[in-house]
C-alpha cells in the first residue's frame, strides 16, 4: 500500500485535520528543500515542517545577503538566492509546507509507519522522516539574568511582533547590532521612553541607521546607556520595575522600565529533538554513513545535524546525504518495489503548477 | 616544506619540463573541476590531467546539450553549462590543465610524495592524488572482428582527425548514429567511394542529416548497405582488402575497402588505472568512506570511479566526496598545520585573472 496526500482526517477533534504523506522533512533550510526534490525524483511526496515562519532555515533567518562560494557550480550565490533556487527545484513535486510549527514527537507505529506530532496539535502519518534541522532550533540568545524566565512573554521580550503594542511603555533595549539600533529608532516615536544599553559606545549597524540613532539621542527621543551591560532585573516577578546595568568599573544604574527588549541574536539549540529517543553525539544525531539512518528505523538525519566519521558541516555534504537517505528509505514507501537507479537526464521532472507553488509557500 | 608550482625541472631529458604541485587531479570532468575548487579553498594547488583534449569529461564528450535536473539548486542545467560554471568556480585557484595526456603510473616516494607519470614522458611530483576519472577512460567501442587489432591505426579507425587524409580511399563506415551519418555525408565528397553499413534501414540521427544522406545515396555518392552488420575483415593482416558484412538471413557480401571507419560510440573502461595497484571492486576503486582514501596512502578517489557502502553514482555525491578528500589530504600538503574549519562565507575566494584562465584551458 502506498500513502498519498489528501486523505486527511480529524480524529483529534482539534479542528485541524490530521495529514498523511510519504516522508516528513523536519527543517525547511537548503538541505530540507533538496530532500523534497530527491524524494520527488523517487516518486515520494513530502510534508516539510519548520519552526520558522518562512522557508530557508538559518540562511534566510541569519544571513540572507551573505555570499556563499562553495556551492558546486555557483562561483557565488547569496543565501537567499540559494533558497530560491532550491525551492524552485522542489516545486514540481508539490510539497506541503507547515511553517511556524514544530515537531514535538515522533512515534513509530507497529506497521512501520511513523506518527509525527506537531506543536499545533496535528499529527502527520508518514512512512519515513528525514531530519534536516541544521544546528537545531533557532532561538534568541537569552541574557544570563536571575529570574528572567518569570518575566518572559510580556515584560522581557526577544522580538517585536507589533510595535504599536509598545505604545506608552517604558522600554529598555539591549544590544548593539542592526536589530537593536533599528528598533530603538522605530520605538522612539511610539514608546513612552526608550533606553538603549550596549557594552560599547560603537554600534555594529548600518551607518545610516546609526546616524538616525545619534540624531534621536541628541533630540532626547532615545537615551544611550553605554558602555553598560545588563546586570539584574528589578520587580516582584510579575511586573518588571527596572533594569539594572553595570559598566566596566562595576558602577551600576537602575533604568526604570516595564519592558526589556533583549536583542543578542539567535543561536541554534537541539530543542525538542533531544527528546525523540535518537542516539546523539555532542548535540548531533548519529547516523549510519551508508544510509543516513538514525538509531531509530525509518528516521533519517542529514545536513549539519547528522554526524558520522569524517562528517563535514558543508551544505554540499547535506545535499549528498539527502540523496543517500532518499534512496535508502525508498523501500519503506514503495513496498516490494525494487529501485532501479536512473539518471535525471533520462527521467526528467514533472511540470510545475506555479500558482500552487506560491500558495504552498506563502499560504 | 610546502610544494609550489613553478620550480620545474627536466631531468628526463625529454625536452618537456617535469612539474610539481600540491595535488594531481586525474580527470577534468565536473567532479575533477570541483576538486580544484575545494583544494584551492584549503590553499592547495592542483594540476589536472585528462585524456580528452577538452575539460568536461563525459559531460562534454557524450552529452553536452543534455539537460540535467539533479544538481542541487539548478532546476535545470545542461552538461556543458555545468562544466562552464565549475571551471569558472575553479579559475581563481589557477589550476594547470594537462589535456590529451593520460596518467600511466603512480609511484609513491619515500618522503610521502607521489610521482605521477604522464603518457608524454613528463612526471609530476605531488603531495597527493585525487582520482576523479568517472567511468574510466572514454574509448571507442571496438566491433568484435577477428584480427581487428592488426589493422587498427591506418586501415581500421574509430575517429577522423583529418578528413583530407581519406582522399582517394575506399571507405566503409559502420554505424547508425549522428557520427556515422555525418561522416558519410562529409566523406562522400572526398573519398573514392563511401559505403555505409547499418544493421537497420533507419538511422538514429538528426533529420536534416538523414535527408542529406538519402540525397547522397540517390546520387550514388554514398552506398547504403542495410540491414547488414560487420562480419569479417579480409586482407593479409597489413593491408585491408574488403569488409565482409552479413544480414539477418545469414547472407554475406564482401565490400571492397581499404579503410573501415567504425562508429559505435564511446564507452568507459578502467584502462591504465587498473594497473596502479589500487584495491578494486567491479571496475571501481574501493575507498574509505570517511576520507575517500584508496588502499594506497595519499591516493584518493571520488565520483563515479569510487565505491564504498551506500555509494550512489550521482554527480552531487562526487562533489561531497571531493570535499571529504580535500579535507583528509590537507595534512599531506600543509605538514604540521591543523586545519581549522571555515565557511566560504568567511574566507571568500581570491580574485580571478581571466586571461590566465583562458590560457590554462585553451592553451
Amino acid at each position: 500500500m502506498r500513502h498519498g496526500q489528501g486523505r486527511n482526517t480529524d480524529p483529534s477533534g482539534s479542528g485541524l485535520a490530521n495529514l498523511n504523506t510519504d516522508v516528513v522533512v523536519v527543517g525547511a533550510g537548503p538541505v530540507g528543500l533538496f530532500a523534497v526534490f530527491q524524494c520527488g525524483m523517487l516518486r515520494m511526496r513530502c510534508a516539510v515542517v519548520d519552526m520558522q515562519e518562512a522557508i530557508g532555515g538559518q540562511c534566510m533567518a541569519l544571513y540572507p545577503d551573505k555570499p556563499i562560494y562553495d556551492i558546486p557550480a555557483f562561483p557565488l550565490i547569496t543565501a537567499a538566492g540559494l533558497v530560491e533556487q532550491l525551492s524552485q527545484q522542489a516545486a514540481p513535486f508539490a510539497p506541503t509546507y507547515h511553517l511556524g510549527v514544530s515537531v514535538t514527537r515522533l512515534t513509530p507505529g507497529a506497521d512501520g509507519s511513523i506518527e509525527v506530532s506537531l506543536s499545533d496539535g496535528r499529527k502527520i502519518d508518514a512512512r519515513a522522516v528525514i531530519i534536516a534541522a541544521g544546528g537545531g532550533a533557532l532561538q534568541p540568545n537569552r541574557p544570563p539574568l536571575k529570574g528572567i524566565e518569570e518575566y518572559e512573554g510580556r515584560h522581557v521580550i526577544y522580538k517585536v511582533t507589533d510595535a504599536q503594542a509598545l505604545k506608552g511603555r517604558r522600554v529598555v533595549i539591549a544590544g548593539g547590532g542592526d536589530s537593536a539600533v533599528d528598533w530603538a529608532n522605530t520605538l522612539a516615536g511610539i514608546a513612552e521612553h526608550v533606553l538603549l544599553v550596549h557594552r560599547r559606545a560603537k554600534f555594529r549597524a548600518a551607518p545610516a541607521s546609526v546616524a538616525l540613532l545619534m540624531q534621536a539621542a541628541s533630540d532626547r527621543r532615545v537615551e544611550l546607556v553605554t558602555p553598560y551591560q545588563l546586570h539584574a532585573l528589578q520587580g516582584d516577578g510579575k511586573a518588571l520595575e527596572a533594569v539594572t546595568v553595570v559598566n566596566d568599573k562595576g558602577e551600576t544604574r537602575d533604568l526604570e522600565a516595564d519592558t526589556l527588549l533583549a536583542l543578542f541574536g539567535l543561536s541554534t539549540q537541539l530543542g525538542p529533538i533531544a527528546a525523540w529517543g535518537l542516539q546523539l553525539h555532542e548535540q548531533q544525531i548519529v547516523v549510519r554513513p551508508e544510509s543516513c539512518e538514525t538509531s531509530l528505523p525509518g528516521i533519517y538525519a542529514v545536513g549539519d545535524i547528522a554526524v558520522y566519521p569524517g562528517k563535514l558541516k558543508l551544505i554540499l555534504s547535506g545535499f549528498a546525504e539527502v540523496a543517500m537517505a532518499a534512496h535508502a528509505l525508498f523501500p519503506r514507501v514503495h513496498r516490494g518495489e525494487v529501485l532501479h537507479f536512473e539518471h535525471s537526464t533520462t527521467v526528467g521532472v514533472p511540470p510545475v503548477d506555479r500558482h500552487a507553488v506560491r500558495k504552498a509557500i506563502h499560504g
